[in-house]
């Protein structure tokens, strides 16, 4: 007879293939959709997701929890069996708070939303998404609620991303942050020595962009017999089974930075998820820990190996052999510091390390009004360019330079964007600890040697699961609890030497 | 309060929106899927289709389908409510004969058997996929003894394709066919006109002719907001919801028919999906009647249409500006000429129209030795190899080019085969009636026009749904029954004028 353990892992891996199934036909919403077909997909990925939702609020799962609960109080809280049954319990109790209508409401309008942002954004009409938007906040506004929380309405929100994390402690983290990357940004604007980024926006022609990012993915250890590489407008990573990492891309042929250093980005994410015990699929053992986790692992082959000088050391001869007509001429110096401009932009995806957190903070502190105090939709464009004015210095000339930019808020992902700035600090901070243990990293790197990283990654943070949290890890791993100083400390080391500050 | 109808209704397209879900699953699989991520793919497919089955299978529909069965009997019997209850009523005792084991059983064994049939065809090795095939027709002999049949147990099987069909009558019109066939190919070998088909073996890029086979598509009518064409190595359409049908072709190079009239071929397919009643998808008024009619309009736009010499007064100009190093010397009468190219082949999908069905009766003999005779598997190439030398005199070289060639099995489609001949014969017969009521076509097509073949398809056939069955719909619209004269009266035609005799 099947043990309680037994009939929840059994119940959970059937849910996976579900809700691993709604994943697909989302990443073909994205990647592969007829341009009429969205309504018939949208109650597809709606129906589905009510059974996903059905199977996770099934009762039976409450009452093996519950026979689960009264044994094995002695055992390891960081193996597996453990591990399986504390999250379980907790995204029980979770989904049980919310309705299955809200749930198959919330489906429906962020599908349709997400084809609304897509138009509005290529017609750059604000208008055009603003309603199908005011319908998703309400949804959220009704899901937060549902769940419960004690502070803030938005840390109901956030807690699906970034599990246990708190609005009031991410703003302290993000105010640390903001209060030394301003005087360092000063610096490099007052700096004589400028990179010349007009070697960026040569022309940089889209087949070979492909080829090379492929090639560089391939090289730091994205396995394509187990996943994709595929074009869409707005650059993403999923995951739709054990062996099956898709991610995305888009390409200007005008601007190198754009396409390269997304495909690292997504293919640090797709590392992680290919890193993940395979027979453990759908289970939280097999489970990335939390979004900002997550975006560890993309920041870190995306800015501290992506940006770094070895990595150029040992690809910019491709580059140069991929892209004869634009590098030929461009040492490898000129084109290194290019990669590192520091610059307040208006394009999150494409700025640089410096000023990246305050696109973040702006879209922090947006979505909590959103959400905790019911800012008007119709006045969300007017106070994000307000923000760009305050935070960065410059003002979007149009909403999709602006306001529309992000895919986010239309797939409902309210809670989301802090995770990327603690990605951030936790990718420095891992960064660091590996270099001690295995480095020096830059010899490797100028090698062309990515697997002493990538095993270390794999063995200390990939294959853990989510059998810690988040703030066990980083301390598990790095021996201190997170902070902003590695992070600081690289910015300054690496920025300021190229700009010959600080 | 819902009545039965409206319950029924209901429900059905529940079902839809998850079986048009495997279908994308199965499309994915198909063009998509990363190389090892097939294991898992399989489960998903396998998890959905016994959901589907269990719809399928609800006892309610027992009950609702039961208090229909009272009322309505004066109505008119092709209606789509009494074309919807009738349609159902046998699907659902079909259904309920089939154990949900079975269900979930031959999905996971066609799923795999698809992958282990692409590299077996690749590495050309026969062995690799046979375990697989063995395990397939096992089950597929299982469900047709739990379906049941008077005559033939491959007959449980073809109803599946072809509702109402029998083997026996089947067997005489493909006898019927082969009697006039053989004469007219034996008199085509020994005419001195022989088309130069050094042409088509030219250098065709694929991008040129991804392009123009694109055009040729949407020129004809289909409508590519609403579908896909993707590469895959065995051509298929396959309709993902109303406004979603995907077509895939194969390109050579060296070989312009292949992927043109593929193209032609599937777009024929996806007309006929796309002209379906879509706010009945999912439900009889909006589904194909039988595969033998969804084979009728894919071959005569492939056929009739695309093989035809105004078609090519048309399209020929723009093929020579598309592919100018090869065409540019050509005149178009050459080029017609070879594309009418008739010549015992090797492979199915690339046949001339008066081979073509031969190569359908060996795989019509084989599939109901297979299911009602036990052919061992083993035995299979040798009987594959035999049969082509005895009915088109040629031997295979290679597994691959002989008993490999085509997915049907490996994807459990036995019974599937017949319907191409029997699709050859609706559509000549179709294509008069048309030519008669509408015509001259060949006008039509030379000025570019075909919106008046398809507008009658769509209204005479399309937008009929499954109201009518086959026998009933060709007698509706040609006032006969099936004959072959239509179709040997157009070889003899066409082909007779073009090699000189008859």
């Amino acid at each position: 007879m099947p043990s309680p353990f037994d009939n929840l892992c059994q119940h959970v891996r059937e849910t996976a293939l579900l809700a691993s199934t709604v994943e697909t036909l989302g990443w073909d919403e994205r990647t592969m959709l007829p341009q009429e077909a969205g309504a018939y997909r949208a109650e597809q990925m709606t129906y589905l997701a009510g059974l996903v939702h059905q199977k996770q609020t099934d009762p039976r799962l409450g009452e093996w929890l519950a026979e689960l609960a009264a044994s094995d109080r002695a055992a390891d809280p960081h193996g597996d069996a453990t591990a399986t049954i504390r999250n379980l319990r907790r995204e029980y109790d979770r989904q049980r708070k919310i309705p299955q209508r809200l749930v198959e409401e919330l489906t429906r309008a962020t599908v349709l939303g997400q084809q609304k942002w897509g138009t509005a954004r290529k017609a750059d009409r604000f208008a055009d998404f603003a309603p199908q938007l005011e319908t998703i906040m309400k949804l959220l506004r009704e899901k937060a609620d549902a769940l419960g929380y004690t502070g803030a309405r938005y840390d109901a929100l956030l807690d699906e991303y970034e599990p246990h994390a708190l609005s009031k402690e991410v703003a302290v983290v993000l105010e640390n942050l903001r209060r030394e990357l301003v005087p360092l940004v000063e610096a490099i604007a007052g700096s004589v020595k400028k990179p010349d980024l007009t070697i960026l926006k040569r022309r940089f022609p889209a087949p070979a962009q492909e080829t090379f990012g492929r090639a560089a993915a391939a090289r730091i250890g994205f396995a394509f017999s187990r996943g994709r590489l595929d074009t869409t407008n707005h650059p993403f990573c999923t995951g739709l089974g054990p062996n099956d990492c898709r991610i995305t891309t888009r390409y200007d042929e005008q601007f190198f930075p754009s396409a390269f250093f997304g495909i690292l980005h997504e293919a640090g994410h797709g590392i992680y998820e290919q890193g993940l015990r395979g027979d453990w699929f759908g289970l939280p053992p097999g489970e990335a820990i939390s979004l900002g986790i997550h975006e560890s692992q993309s920041r870190m082959w995306e800015n501290l190996v992506g940006r770094s000088q070895p990595f150029w050391q040992h690809f910019y001869p491709q580059a140069v052999a991929a892209f004869p007509q634009a590098l030929a001429d461009v040492p490898l110096d000129a084109f290194h510091f290019a990669v590192n401009n520091v610059r307040p932009s208006l394009i999150r995806v494409e700025a640089d390390e410096a000023t990246y957190n305050l696109h973040i903070l702006i879209r922090f502190e947006l979505e909590q009004a959103l959400i905790n105090d019911d800012l008007p939709i119709a006045d969300l464009p007017a106070a994000w360019n307000e923000k760009y004015r305050a935070y960065l210095g410059i003002a979007p000339p149009s909403d999709a330079l602006g306001v529309l930019q992000d895919i986010h808020w239309s797939a409902g992902l309210v809670g989301y964007f802090p995770t990327y700035s603690l990605g951030n600090l936790y990718a420095a901070q891992f960064f660091d600890q590996a270099d001690e243990e295995i480095g020096p990293l830059a010899d490797q790197f100028a090698a062309g040697e990515f697997a002493p990283l990538r095993n270390w990654l794999g063995e200390k943070i990939h294959r853990q699961g989510k059998c810690y949290t988040a703030a066990e890890l980083i301390e598990q791993v790095t021996g201190k609890p997170l902070s902003h100083e590695p992070l600081i400390r690289r910015l300054r080391g690496t920025l300021g030497a190229l700009y010959g500050v600080v």
